[in-house]
């Protein structure tokens, strides 16, 4: 069934929506008929099942038909935090996070990063789109939004407010991920940390260590910096039982 | 440290071992220097430590240092059936598959296929080497075959020889996939099955059951199909211990 997020609706406590703007003509250009079902998801974690009322390509009306809890939302809040990779890695990793059911997803320099991007900022708008599209795609209840940390430090500082954060790290003393996540099944909030192409710098590490982060290892497997995330959180959603 | 597989290599027993062809080039173009270390890894699991005694773009010495069995593999041999899906989604399955530590890949045609190649062998050779590169950059102690199974009834075959059958489905009756691989960590051969773009047809859940597969859920995102494959994985491998 077609999923629509609420963008210039009016949904509360209305038995009629209004769907205005780019999904009106979205619900228009999949010729959706009067009659037909879809869902419409306030994106705070709510489904209204609707049922099209009338529509053209300003204008859809819909009579909502139920709301209920929009099953797609894991039960654990994961940021994923990335060091910025070069070119379309970034749009991999959005879409492929917002599948596997990541909260959000920030990216960050740190020593290693190849790309330097002179305004990160203006690229925040494409970005949270390839978020809203695959949201609407896999069925999501909210859109993960994509942010922009900045420095390392400023990575370090959101993922220590996080109950339970972990840094993926390839060499040296480190635990093992599966042990962390077994040992915090219960965590409501968690942050998973990967670096860029080259991975983090010794100190990185150091600094993970001592904010009180777990320095994890996934194996002894090489992941590419857009693979890590998504199989970090997988972990993450397997072990917390959102994967079920 | 680079890592190459044994390929026109002549290792066995012998303290000495001389690369030719395009492995010799490329220790050549990566300007490794006699005296520095390098992996040959057999293909079957073990890595052999060496050191560059001379190379040119024709042939390079090394001398064996020491036999490791190769830590990057896993405990459980997962082989990776998809549905031929379109494009270069292909090539993004064999190569994150190979990351996230599969034993082989296999593809094979189901009734919502929408890519039906005229000569699908004809492609092996190009999915092998993108296989061969992902096991060179991610540490792996063989190099993941790429197969062709033909038609569905083909893969079925190939799945119920397996331990363990994964079957992942996304509407119906299911089990969750955590708690079958929770009932079954010791296997030690494991098939997991994902669907073409439009998934699979409920008459191929059907036979898939009869024939003794597991029909699995993954929670209620809806997984692309180039996605679905390496979650799956990724939770196999973290169910039985190989991601720690």
């Amino acid at each position: 069934m077609a999923r629509f997020f609420m963008v210039g609706t009016n949904l509360f406590g209305s038995p009629t929506a209004i769907i205005r703007g780019r999904d009106a003509e979205h619900i228009h250009v999949l010729r959706i008929r009067p009659g037909e079902d879809v869902v419409i998801c306030d994106t705070e974690g709510s489904d209204y099942k609707c049922r099209l009322v009338r529509s053209d390509k300003e204008e859809a009306e819909l009579e909502v038909l139920e709301v209920v809890p929009c099953k797609g939302e894991p039960s654990v809040a994961v940021t994923v935090l990335c060091g910025l990779p070069k070119g379309d890695r970034v749009d991999y990793i959005i879409q492929k996070s917002v599948e596997a059911g990541a909260h959000d997803i920030v990216f960050f320099l740190s020593s290693r990063c190849v790309a330097r991007p002179s305004d990160p900022y203006k690229k925040l708008e494409r970005w949270n789109r390839i978020s809203e599209e695959a949201a609407k795609q896999s069925g999501r209840g909210i859109i993960p939004q994509v942010g922009w940390a900045g420095e390392f430090a400023e990575m370090l500082d959101i993922a220590v407010k996080k109950e339970l954060g972990l840094f993926m790290y390839e060499t040296g003393e480190r635990e093992a991920l599966n042990s962390v996540l077994e040992e915090n099944k219960t965590a409501k909030t968690a942050a998973i940390i990967t670096g860029p192409e080259g991975g983090f710098a010794e100190f990185e590490a150091k600094l993970a260590r001592i904010c009180g982060l777990h320095v994890c290892s996934m194996g002894e497997r090489i992941l590419r910096c857009e693979t890590a995330p998504i199989v970090a959180l997988t972990a993450a959603m397997y072990a917390t039982g959102n994967l079920a």
